[in-house]
């Protein structure tokens, strides 16, 4: 007889609701995973809507960790029982694009991205990761749960956006947006030896916690035009390097604007509407100013997970701060309610499994 | 009693002329140069309409090479009576941004082009260097004026493109546009290390040049959609890099298109119109596909002459393919008139002053 | 009855000859291929002498082409029939190292070196390739095996001897000694955008192939010193990137000193004596001269592969002109013994099993 | 009649002294700085016994700070009058090497070093800055001159010691030494985002500072060897980076020996002694194990100090912590001995000129 687990779905587009699922099996390369926390990220909301298409009864979520269920015959690198992470991009490290060295882009365009998105999502009582080997790793003892579950899309995201930023030692940056991926960020920035980090946001909880995670100065776009002010703080030359955490034209306009010739503007955002972004002709130097526009997708991957794992265990950043609000499992439904309204200041909601 | 010389001026906008000016003295830092041969570009057609404001009696042209004339007194790099190049792009070294590594951005976006835009240009008996201990360098015996004086602006912008595209050994490049410097951009990939460089232009003359400047596949526009083509002759996966040569919406679209994720949009083309350089969203991976997307402006100073001086030297590239019309400097008027109207496949004309 | 086929082995240490082995099963991830050609590398003599301490019965070769005979349930990057090329390096691609970027050190220092080395190598009718997906792809139809099979080692490693050399566009470049990988370094070289590249042997077949493949001067060792004679050819400067492709104290030592300040030396030989490899102090600047040295192992994989072999495909490099000697599989040990005692000037003996 | 000033000098190796000479005239290029604050190195210690050869009343020292003096006309940078700071290395940035990115290597190997070198030093009551344009800098209002005067030297090259050692987000890092260059390659560690940093020395004041500078572990290498407690603390892989701040074989020995594959060792410290540096030769792979070795000197010019001040404005670390002693200029003599015998602890001798 088939075990089943309850699972939080996408029914349809605009539609969500708890199921029964068939516990999954592990081929040989993959792990199940019994989940114990989960974040709720504002992509679920925006999946539900419809921004990636349509899907029927997929589970839902990407930010997970567990213990280690049921193992795949060629998975080596945790036993069952370990308590692992796992990041929201699980490459599959053997494609074109993964061996060319971009494993989000595993197989094709944002391909690397699989939970609720090629597959069922993490929002479940047990969870399916493909090639284990390459995906999983050891928390350390002294990391809980309900902090490591940030490294899985947060950190990785948000601190990608300040390594993609080419910051040099003592430069300065402009952290666009200050929801979780921009204040980690704006972590990011100060890991990469940013002497000046000018966060932009207008939610005074975001504005308090960006303080809180190294933001030398914050802008409250509603009370000063963000351009004009970090002009204004960096004696008219603009700063070396942007991060754009919303995905809008505005602050990406605004990013190119104020990044200095030879600059780089970082993009984390998920840009989710129009036909085109737009580079503001001028302030680009005419195609030959020496602004470079990154972007990328959250990495994946067991190392990267350990690395991040680490940098919270040895006290670099507390994600946890991070957490407004709680709820069990079976109140996930909330959680997601709260995360499209954003009532109530909603940063990150955390789901207890256990 | 000053001595004078022949200056070929912009008098005003869509109005140029021959004058006379004072022969220019150098102060301790700068150099005066007689000039032997020059090039005209098409940016010095664009600049007489218009492009980059109005300027008055301003001396036109970036492109010469000559003999050294009278040097200041902290100039040792070169004697007087050496045959001697100049980059289009003359910066001073010791600027903010200089200093942090983008010279080309001397002082200010797009400042270290000084020749015809904030100081006189190159189309004179006699011209004015600055800052030219970094500047100027010595012609090998070997290399002629008529091959050296391409690397004022041609070689060095269309390697650039290359340099900026990161292509991996053995990748794969399409380069779009093969005016002069869409062609050294197709050499340029060739010298870093491309296995496949498709190009695409219409004009036949344009079209059998990259072909003998080493391209593998030469798309015809008029003939092929080049998105397409491109897919088509790489099993739909598209390409490493692409280099943007012409400037433009079209081509710069199609260079999203076509790059691979992960892949760089490498530009050497002027955008000169709109407000906006538009990105397609979708195929930009939605602002998370790790494609990057390049600019920068002709790099100049001694070391980069140099390097490029010896690539002609050691039989790497012969640029004076592209030199399809010759005249006398008395002449250079008519030059104008071609590069303007492009009539009879003009692609460089040849100034000569001695 | 399990078939057997044949291989040539090294029995233990200072002692080969042939014997009957069964053809080795494919595991899910595995592939096995059909042998057509393969080449002996000076490598496989030092490990029959010793090199890489005892080995018994274990099959020799490292680089080989063939026809893919079985392939594991996981594998779909190529067919059964097809005819395929495999790096002499076959990292894991899910280990630690591997997911750092570092597939030639998978699991270990120096772990992504497999054949003949911990495990059977190529030179036998049939032979086993782990991770077959990420290591193992198609053979373009129009390069021939006697050419493709120069991709598994001696192109990957000799061209990264070139990339690792960070040579700037139009920059100097010396490469020490000529055998198979520093030819190919010497093309690698001239494929990174070298202006100027300076080769050192002193056997006449291997200085006329450095000719050949694109030296700008080769010096004979035995009639200049190269440390003296490559100051004179750059006027004392030195040059911007060495290559060592010998792997001995004379030619390391010799690259520390011709190196400019600033300049990389980048390493493709093995180093096989002594407890120490040592660096000239001042030469290296004290340890403050921002001289580079880097290291490597032959790149491998499938990406890697592909890019090669179109190399050879679009006429970038023809391998084919070091193919010295033939001898078919059951001469085999013919060709070791020239390998050995390098008479006849051999530089690659080609192995025919078809 | 000509003005004159106190200054400390080299009277010649092994004997130092004050002596009267003239404050210095400013060419157009230069400046004269009237001494505020000044810093005693080890390595002043070092040239008096003469490590860099002979020298005839030379003045002493490399690390002050001051007030503009006396500008050359070309001087734009600052005024007469303002508070400025300068680096240690003080390059033209104007020759071949600096125009090729490696500044500290002006003109020749090392030829960045002027101050007390190829020409007087700092320690008098004023002093010549050469280039002053590409030099000097403002200190900001709220960085007191006892801290600014860490830039010229401790800062500048302890941070490049973490900057050259290619530390990832969340990386590990060993450094060896924890003299003020190894305290300051700590505190770069973690400003380049190492999630474990590793600090050996023995001496207690150094282990606390090091632990205050932000080390999670500090290994006295008395009580434990260095080698076998990092790869104990690393579960036996070894460390991502090594910063050598001491410039001894056993220590570059242990950093190649603890660095993984595909790691960097970052050299800053002088390597005073010996024919040459010895690799071990097996750790290093061979010279096929991915592992890179780079040095580097103290970077100047007025954007690095720039940056490094506003790292100190904005709270990221406070150099001040290391300034054991403090002495009035003309007590020079005795800081200079206490160098010399490291007694009483000392660490970092403030002289004060005003």
């Amino acid at each position: 007889m088939v075990k089943t687990m309850k699972a939080f779905v996408m029914k349809k587009i605009g539609e969500v609701g708890f199921t029964e699922k068939p516990i999954p099996e592990p081929g040989p390369n993959d792990a199940v995973i019994k989940t114990t926390k989960a974040l709720v990220c504002t992509s679920d909301v925006h999946t539900v809507k419809g921004a990636i298409g349509e899907r029927e009864n997929q589970t839902l979520g990407h930010e997970a960790v567990g213990v280690a269920y049921k193992l795949g015959s060629e998975v080596n690198e945790v036993k069952e029982g370990d308590r692992v992470a796992v990041n929201a991009i699980t490459p599959c490290y053997k494609c074109e694009n993964c061996i060319r060295g971009f494993t989000s882009q595993c197989q094709q365009l944002l391909g690397g991205w699989k939970f609720a998105n090629i597959k069922d999502g993490v929002f479940s009582e047990y969870f399916h990761v493909n090639d284990a080997e390459a995906n999983l790793t050891l928390i350390p003892d002294s990391v809980p749960d309900e902090a490591a579950v940030y490294a899985a899309d947060m950190l990785s995201t948000g601190f990608m956006g300040a390594e993609n930023a080419d910051i040099p030692m003592g430069g300065s940056v402009a952290v666009f947006a200050q929801g979780p991926v921009g204040l980690m960020a704006t972590v990011g920035a100060r890991l990469q030896g940013a002497s000046l980090v000018i966060a932009v946001d207008t939610i005074p909880r975001r504005m308090e916690l960006a303080k809180q995670y190294g933001a030398d100065f914050v802008i409250d776009f509603r009370k000063a035009e963000p351009v004009e002010e970090i002009l204004r703080l960096t004696d008219g030359k603009g700063v070396d390097s942007t991060i754009e955490a919303l995905g809008a034209q505005i602050t990406f306009e605004a990013c190119i604007k104020v990044t200095k010739p030879g600059g780089t503007i970082s993009i984390t955002g998920y840009f989710g509407e129009g036909d085109y972004v737009k580079i503001p002709r001028l302030e680009w130097g005419v195609g030959m100013g020496d602004k470079t526009i990154r972007t990328g997708l959250c990495p994946g991957g067991k190392v990267r997970m350990q690395r991040l794992l680490r940098l919270i265990e040895n006290g670099r950043v507390d994600p946890t701060l991070m957490t407004t609000h709680k709820f069990k499992f079976d109140e996930v439904d909330k959680a997601f309610h709260l995360m499209d309204t954003k009532d109530d200041d909603i940063l990150k909601p955390l789901i207890l499994f256990d």
